[in-house]
């Protein structure tokens, strides 16, 4: 079974949105076992709409896009002419829309009337999250599902109406895949490292990728036999922790956070952090993950140099004489951190981000992260690069890498 | 003149890498003017990449991804053939590769001579900022460019080498577009009261599109005569200010962080957060900004509630009886906060992100937003919904905002 995901949307090509609901949609399908032949993303325009159903070579299109309420958004009245499929006055539609307007105290628009009108004889797909109700065409070469463009809506139906009937509808030759995490090491040192190792998976039927991120380098292992290669694929991953014990971090979806927010709490340890240069990012980051007040206390984020004074006591000679991206003020906002935070745990960064200098004498792209714990406080430089952005998302996960590390050091143990 | 990107990798077609090349392609292309056609993403496959080819109806592909040093790699290849060009050691490429090696004092490895071997006859687009050189390909009917995929290294390649070029090669029919960042008024209520304006939009051969976000909408307007409407937009752009004029925060890529950011730097204002439930997301947002550090002083990030007594001097017996989120609460974190932190600002969060209740009475997704300024502290409370990252998000945006709005009354004045 192929599967076709068009994404309609100016916008999309335009640039103005980012396509998150494709690679959402690829994740859920493909660990269904679905193949996702392609990704095509088209104008909000019904020739082109017209142009991706007919040429398609997949058994089944999920269209996103081009549902909402007002005037540009025609994928409704598309398909129901491709289908020829009159629209007509679905009646527990509009009940759901006028609930869903009066629960939130708002008054139901026309708009949102005509949005109870849907093609007569589709698969009529309800969404409890907004009034743009998804919709499945069945014809026995192609079907066609129609999803709004609102990630948590499309979501939703997806979860709920869609993914059971997929897994009913189709039998489906799982593809497995095993992805495995690792930081510290670019691509080709990493793919030099692994050579002899890739080489084994190959005569295996295994194919790897490298999927490289800032920062981070992911493995895919994939087998197109499904399942029963599942320990073949364990095998490998466990050569591989004897060939790069320190540079895994996790699996699957896993971030640096959530591997040191397991790590934290399952060695019961508190966290804070002095953050200037990433100010805020890394406990923000923290955060993201369902249960972190547990482990995370909180952080004193000292942009501005003054702040270093006000909230750590670091006498401004100090911060003067060894200037403020320096080992030695790393080092003191790591350890004044870890006492007023009153964590077991304190990273700290002060670095230089670009594209001005600031208060520092260093280079910009330099940043220095300091970490206080049970066992002592230390500091690490690193020369980053001359982009903003990707210089707090480096520094931050660099910084937790190396919590990692030092965690590591002073209770090894596998995590899973 | 169109456009077909086509983007290579499986990582994107099972969504393990969200495909942001294609949006930022997107944009730049679309800025130029160029119209894109669509957005093709295929796996790592040379039938696929060959049918991508063979099958389109633009003048240019511009392709990303699948230039890297490993095995799974194989655009090269694949163009290489197709366009009947043998692969050839180019000189000043590997000298290249060596200096960026010997200049991160790291050793070459073979995988990257192999980057130097390169089709000979295609145009050489050189990457200062990686190993995987950019080709272009010429045939009369159809040109085909091939960049990596490694988002700063497209970035760079595009924007030195094939800009300009295609500024000089392409008659360009302008496409223009204007954007009106609106926030406070979900999409259909801001349909509701623009329905008459939008109509004369139509009327002059204009289109709008709605572009809705978490918390956001963007209004786009289009012209396909190019920058000859541009006055004509920008009139109507002016009667929006009169329809929302406190909807409207900015102006195509605009951000909340960086609108704040511009207030606060023009009224030479300073600005701090306490940050509860957002955790540093908001400053980590405020500091995105070059230059933040002019009016961004820092943050305390109070996430446990014990750290809103140890940092703020909130007494525990207070907290206990207002509950942990509340205006009370929210208050009082503002105050202490524009306080400790010197400055003229202050925002306060605090709230149940989910999916647990954490140390609150309240419902998930409650957050109480206050505001500290020069004319005193305000509270104002929201109810977002069930999902934590989504809460996050709504949260930073709409204390952002709410600064915004906040700014505006002690002195109001039309921002650019």
């Amino acid at each position: 079974m192929k599967v076709t995901i068009v994404s309609i949307g100016d916008e999309l090509l335009i640039g103005q949105t980012v396509n998150t609901n494709a690679s959402w949609l690829g994740k859920e399908l493909s660990s269904l076992g679905v193949r996702i032949q392609e990704v095509l993303t088209i104008s909000d325009d019904p020739l082109q709409i017209l142009r991706a159903i007919e040429n398609t070579e997949s058994d089944l299109i999920i269209a996103t896009g081009g549902l909402g309420p007002t005037k540009d958004d025609r994928t409704k009245k598309v398909l129901a002419q491709y289908f020829e499929m009159p629209l007509v006055l679905h009646e527990p539609t509009l009940k759901h829309i006028e609930a869903f307007f009066s629960h939130r105290k708002r008054p139901m628009l026309q708009a949102n009337i005509e949005q109870a009108h849907l093609p007569e004889g589709c698969e009529i797909l309800p969404n409890a999250w907004g009034t743009a109700t998804g919709m499945w065409f069945h014809r026995e070469d192609l079907s066609v599902i129609s999803l709004p463009g609102v990630p948590y809506e499309m979501k939703g139906i997806f979860t709920e109406e869609i993914l059971p009937r997929i897994k009913e509808r189709y039998s489906l030759n799982a593809l497995f895949h095993r992805t495995v995490v690792t930081q510290g090491l670019g691509e080709s040192f990493l793919a030099e490292r692994l050579a002899d190792w890739e080489e084994s998976l190959e005569q295996l039927n295994l194919s790897l990728a490298y999927l490289p991120a800032p920062g981070i380098v992911k493995l895919r292992i994939s087998s197109f036999r499904g399942a029963e290669d599942e320990s073949l694929i364990e095998g490998k991953i466990q050569e591989l922790h004897s060939l790069i014990p320190n540079l895994i971090v996790g699996y699957e979806e896993d971030t640096i956070a959530g591997v040191v927010g397991k790590m934290l709490s399952h060695m019961q340890a508190t966290l804070g952090t002095v953050e200037s240069c990433t100010a805020g990012n890394i406990a923000s980051k923290m955060v993201e993950i369902p249960g972190s007040s547990d482990y995370f206390r909180g952080s004193l984020i000292t942009y501005q140099t003054a702040l270093k004074t006000a909230l750590l006591d670091i006498p401004e000679a100090f911060i003067e004489q060894y200037d403020v991206v320096s080992e030695e003020v790393a080092l003191r906002m790591a350890e004044e951190g870890r006492k007023r935070l009153k964590t077991d745990y304190c990273l700290s960064t002060t670095g230089i981000m670009g594209p001005s200098r600031g208060d520092s004498k260093d280079e910009i792209g330099t940043v220095w992260i300091g970490i206080a714990g049970p066992s002592g406080v230390s500091a690490k430089r690193f020369s980053f690069g001359d982009i903003r952005s990707r210089n707090i998302e480096m520094a931050t996960l660099v910084a937790l890498n190396l919590l990692r590390l030092s965690m590591m050091g002073s209770k090894i143990e596998r995590l899973g």
